[in-house]
């Protein structure tokens, strides 16, 4: 067994993530932190979690596990993953901290200096867009939910060199109230949502836009082309990305996903005329993709996913996985291979 | 006062049609009628409304009425159209079957033949895109409630010819599920919708896309560029659409915007910064635009209304008062300037 | 026109308040008063309100007003209250700071010593269970939402000496989220509240109790025999009660509701076999109210109402009217009689 | 592996109970039916379901199983439960039909006459209230959401004769819509529920009440006394119902319950002063009990569980499990004893 602990296991992410290590055959939770509910069971945050007193980070007994989680917020994550790096603990990161190369591009969107750029690059952990860096890494940088997304929608294009040069890419994506954190704040009150529906940071102006086009970029996309759009549903989770692109020639589009899908277990790409909806994947680990040919060269994508699983919690696991060398889909689909699906609700 | 008769007031745009005109100074309400309805009193459709009997349609005494508005679906209103016209009775139609021009058209989007040709065309009742013709028009067409959405827009880029030839115009618009009418159907009921978030005739197959791009082509915009993509919100009413343009110059946009909206009382097109969303315009006559320039050529529009109101039931009470000559906000607005906006919900 | 200010114009409550106000044809609002966004506009709160800038209370100027609203949490009301009073300012308090008229009650249950004991009692403002007093009175305690729908379920059971001596009287009610106000808390962030349904304080331990109890009291019931169970519904608005009762005789009892409610304009009892729902009520200044006999002796009453307008705002305006000497519904219902109900929406 | 076909495998409980089978150690589903969707995949029916060819029931190879579940509207099942017994096929029937011993109770609330009489009695498969009869048994009758929800909170107080003879018993009941079934209706739609709150049969009308007396009478209670009151809530899943009882004394009140519930794996007797909610139970196979104690003599007792799970599909499979002498909680809780509780959502 493979001992870890959760940083920051009170929050919506750490809920989904506490619930599937515990039911992941291969690892023991050693330690769940958090500093809101320190000295606190599990079950004080959650009902009928499991009853686990809360600790708080400083008194995370990290020679007790071989790696950890971290669900924290930016500029508070990477000082504890060095931590734990230092300490021999493999690590996680499930924050913002981590996903850019750069810590000048960290501060320009975050607006604070990187917390330790000597960590800097760290892994990108999108396994499906190339999962040799991942396995047996000593730290991934869990990707952002909206990057992930989107990433699975681009990805594909990009790689085949299949986008015209110069025409833009925009991104149109909707994302339940959970993506939002767990701290009150007024815009997320439910009275607040409830019958609302509202675009935010659109343009190019979101956080998730810098580490969309790093990893486009290495896959050999010019920077500065991609329109990104969010929007808050009033729903609790599930993220849905409309993607509209210009192609060189949209016959050959369903091959490029195909040969880079065709064999994922946690992408689905659905077949010609069914559409991507968030019933197709929220409390699930997988993405769902559509394609829908407009005309020669226009294309729309739909790309949709939980963000709490395969934008968050269960792509850490799969990125945990991959990292010691586990079947990358243990812990997140069940033993029998029919199992799959929303269906599958209370196993 | 007018008299006036409604067709269809048992739908959920009926009944926001029937409040309206119930207290509005101007009109005397005659009669209402449903088919499946008939012989009931309007309070067994809305509680608390008023204890009105229905009729069926047939029934309807156009000897009574100085005009009729017409809920009804496309190929029952046509004929109904005709049937008052013939009696000299002034029609608004809130179904599909007036607003094309073409009845070639109608038959390809519709799938039937056009139920009453001979009265083609009629003024389409968009009066922030020209009211002249509808003032003292015996019969209009009122329009859409994702072509008014995507048309308010639009128009004035078109209209300012700001935009750039033959890149393409993305339309991804999200409504609410009243717009999907009251009959029942498995997909709109609750437990379909609660939580899911789902997109559906994307692209170039939806039947509003013939009727933005038939008022855009006379405003000068050839056909073919709409890229129109709507998807089904977990909310009962609201549309908003965040459209997606190339411009010549996005530094005179907001002129050409003020140039068409700048007096008119229903549609409020936000200060910079500031996002339209549904909480702007839901149980509201408002449209509310904004305006977001990305770079220099890049402009993001976000159109927001209700779908039930300014996307049918108020903007037909507007086309009502053109036609008859009143003051064109009349039992829209409050008597008393300040009774504005989302707050005066009981008033 | 009577000159008003409103104090706490930001919280829901507020909100409703204002916007009933605006288009109450005597009333002309001078000041709106904000502690967080004092010198900011009202537009900042609300999208699309009246460009109003709320002002801190400290600097609202009492000498140009003839009456205020205070929306306010308790504690903070009862004090502003006296120094309205003391400056010949009539005062309609919506907090719960003068509705109980023993001040050692108040602490028992508000656990603060009352902030203004030399106030009480004062009237309180249900008009439909004794306007007697409320007509000119010079302060009004406007009644809690809760305390509002129980109230107008039981009251015309206790005045017909109809409850069988001794046996439990139960209410078992649920409201919406806005009823829990505006500050952000965890327990109402949209996605807590979403999928789930959770009771609270129930037995005898919620704030309304004592202030439903002292009514009742006055109307002749011997306290210690309600118990009270509120729920939190996952919406915004509404509350509802459903109420059990031993009653001597059950075939009484329609008859003693329509001797108090029968000529009420805003209280709707609903025919036999037409249960009271949030439906009903919702958005509209009406209670509605259903009895259901079970056997000779059994009676389920259930009572709802809008918790922002019945249950706060419009019954204030309605005591506001009172203390005037204005018609009763002024400013709550349109000028044209059929103008009711849930349908008239954006008039 | 024990083979298994599901008639009915298209609705909101056949959708999880096919989940859960599929994931259950000891289970092959070998048939799925639909009359509706027959000769289609289940893919038709649920986004990522498996895809397994949907056959109508009088295709269903009964020779190919050793059990049938029957998730088919009353009058439709006990012939099918019939005729799977005469194979020698063990049945769970999740329908109404052979909950009743006495085929004129049927009668009587079903307003047909019984389809299979013959068959009754049937052990009534709620585990916790007795499991000895279900051990080993042909056939056994699934109980309903409502009257699960509601004897799990009253059979300790009647076994343990600690009711007060002669009192009421209020069950103050609260589903979410799914219990209503997926055909569509006008008021299961998403735009009559979203922002309504309804009671419906309350009193003594709603057809679990025969069902919910006829548990009690075997454990001694008198006919008669039971009120229960169902409402609608604005959520797809989850009961929640608020119990008021007189009980001879308060304070044995939670030692009855331990007795009976302390060594249940899944039902979760909540500490003193947590209150049940929807929140601890939906998408779990658990139910949640929290005692209240008001004073002396009154109870409150609040019983929450998911409609579709404990209130239908996974007290199926728990049934299934004592019929074939499987671990109860088989296919219902992971191998791992802390993965218990609403997180572990994916796995």
């Amino acid at each position: 067994m493979i001992g870890v602990g959760v940083y920051g296991a009170t929050g919506y992410t750490g809920r989904e993530l506490v619930g599937l290590l515990m039911g992941h055959p291969e690892v023991e939770v050693r330690f769940l932190t958090s500093e809101s509910a320190a000295g606190k069971s599990l079950r004080s945050s959650w009902p009928l979690a499991p009853d686990i007193t809360l600790i708080p980070a400083a008194d995370a007994p990290l020679d007790e596990v071989d790696a950890v989680f971290l669900c924290l917020p930016h500029t508070r994550s990477a000082p504890l993953a060095a931590q734990a790096l230092a300490a021999g603990v493999r690590v996680v990161d499930l924050s913002a901290d981590l996903r850019l190369d750069d810590p000048a591009v960290y501060e320009q969107w975050y607006s604070v200096p990187h917390p330790a750029p000597e960590l800097l690059p760290i892994p990108y952990g999108l396994p499906e867009l190339g999962r040799e860096k991942l396995v047996g890494a000593a730290c991934i940088a869990n990707p952002g939910c909206y990057a992930t997304t989107a990433l699975l929608g681009l990805a594909p294009l990009v790689r085949s060199k299949l986008l015209i040069p110069g025409a833009p890419i925009i991104v149109d994506a909707k994302s339940g109230v959970s993506g939002a954190g767990r701290t009150p704040k007024l815009h997320i009150l439910f009275c607040e949502v409830h019958g609302d529906f509202s675009p935010y940071a659109i343009g190019r102006a979101h956080r998730h836009l810098p580490e969309i086009e790093q990893v486009l970029a290495e896959e050999g996309l010019e920077p500065g082309r991609l329109i990104f759009s969010p929007h808050l549903l009033p729903t609790d989770r599930g993220i849905l990305a409309t993607i509209y692109v210009q192609v060189t020639d949209v016959s050959t589009v369903r091959g490029a996903f195909e040969a880079i899908y065709g064999d994922e277990p946690l992408v689905s790409l659905l077949p010609e005329g069914e559409l991507a909806t968030l019933g197709h994947v929220v409390r699930t680990p997988y993405a769902a993709l559509s394609l829908t040919p407009v005309d020669d060269t226009t294309l729309i994508v739909v790309s949709a996913l939980d963000n709490l699983l395969k934008g968050a919690a269960s792509q850490a696991v799969q990125n945990f996985n991959l990292m010691w060398g586990l079947p990358e889909t243990s812990g997140l689909v069940g033993p029998h291979p029919q199992s799959v699906g929303q269906g599958v609700s209370a196993s």
